[in-house]
């Protein structure tokens, strides 16, 4: 907020609201703000100072008790870019506090117990933020445009998941949900992209062309899924995605909003620094070899 | 290198050699190069792009199949910029090619085990780097000084750590083990700025200074520890730590030569591009809603 990138806070404009219809998010917008590229990636850097900063007094409170945490869910179709805003807004919090998860597709072993027997193990501890790189929605988008699951179970799982998600909030847990929006075109453009440089072919899976082309089931799913499970104290934010360098700022700034929300204390010393100054001194004769 | 800051390579100056002896390193000492802190720090922000270059190019190998992965291991004494190195070296590379483990005074649980129990889970995977902030190499430093554990049984993991790291180095695990080298009174300095600042009250600890004042039996520990475990295949570095900005910049260096050393190449896809981009081109006419 303070270069000014931001006429109107993201945090606020990209929040999930009753009614809310995916069709009407425009992928190429940029609400909050009507500066352009340069400008965009200033304020990443500009405000990675602010993040690191929320992040450090999240991870001191931790060390004296407090059980705040933050957990931040990534959900979106291929090439959306989250990856991107792992590599350049989270790369910027100290890696003592991230505790970043890739959910890929589950093995033998997480088929075989309820969806939410892989999650919890990653759900962060205090102090921590946690990222999710896809996360418990694949089993209500992939599981569901592809029927994976029985339309039954599908329809379990939105409550399930609003219930896992209060009773990890009631620990601490400050849940951040966001999906990235791209436009098919956007996509396209991207796999090209990918296709046209060696050096990222490892990231091309020539599986991902099966699930473009169920894009409109997709979007169901998406719109489903946010209106099923969008809550107060697990919101949704969908990020208009094909600009890059908004997508990242709008994602820090609704991170720094988010945690700025949690009203972080550095935490008080529980020790006589008078004491210890003296105790240091005590020793400062010490040499060694 | 690029830069001119390094005249010689610290991966070559700082590598323990036959006859070492700690008593011979000046903490003060900034080995390999004649620049000082401001060309330091451009310095550690120049190469980054290196290293993130080198991290990457570890992490695609592991995705078709490539077996190697990096694990670095940092000890020290208190306040010796352990954190630092994490902070401002490893910050630089993509979240999801680095694991950072915190060993922590061992629990029960951990205790009623043999002392490499705890660590083997944390032994990085394919492409990633594994950084310990502190090891297995507490148990023959704090356990040795304090008599954790009888001489016996000290005597006994020396050899223990040398087959452990034998074993992990044939699965693909290049081991570089760094120890930060301060002197007392840059300890003291340390602490007593701590004390100084609110904000990092809870980084100090009442304890710390416990071990302060057995600092010459811990500089015994760690020379024996060096001498016993220095092997072809997980080589000690002493870097010299009172200047901060040298050891960040000779840690950052040491890891870009023995990554550059394992001559990663970019994985060429298993793909027909030419198939891929008409299968792409194919979907051309999608679009959403």
């Amino acid at each position: 907020m303070a270069t000014g990138f931001w006429k109107d806070n993201p945090a606020e404009l990209l929040r999930v609201r009753k009614g809310f219809d995916l069709r009407t998010v425009d992928p190429d917008a940029t609400p909050g703000t009507k500066k352009g590229r340069e400008a965009g990636e200033d304020e990443l850097e500009e405000s990675a100072q602010e993040l690191r900063e929320l992040q450090e007094k999240l991870y001191a409170q931790s060390k004296v008790g407090g059980q705040l945490r933050m957990l931040v869910v990534l959900q979106a179709m291929d090439a959306a870019g989250k990856g991107g805003i792992v590599n350049h807004v989270f790369s910027h919090v100290e890696p003592y506090g991230l505790a970043l998860t890739s959910f890929k597709a589950p093995t033998a072993e997480e088929r075989a117990h309820d969806f939410l027997w892989r999650i919890e193990p990653h759900v962060p501890g205090p102090g921590m933020i946690g990222v999710f790189d896809r996360s418990h929605y694949e089993d209500v988008l992939i599981q569901r445009v592809r029927s994976f699951a029985p339309p039954g179970e599908i329809e379990r799982r939105y409550g399930a998941i609003s219930d896992f998600e209060k009773r990890i909030w009631d620990k601490g847990v400050k849940i951040v949900k966001i999906m990235l929006h791209i436009s098919p075109q956007e996509q396209e453009k991207r796999l090209l992209a990918r296709l046209d440089n060696p050096e990222k072919h490892w990231k091309y899976n020539t599986g991902d062309l099966n699930e473009r082309l169920l894009w409109p089931a997709y979007m169901d799913a998406f719109q489903i899924a946010i209106e099923r499970t969008h809550t107060e104290f697990a919101p949704w934010f969908v990020v208009p995605a094909n600009a890059k360098w908004y997508a990242r700022a709008a994602v820090q700034r609704i991170v720094i909003s988010e945690l700025s929300a949690m009203d972080l204390q550095w935490p008080v010393g529980d020790f006589d620094v008078e004491r210890e100054r003296q105790r240091v001194a005590q020793s400062a004769d010490l040499r060694w070899p």
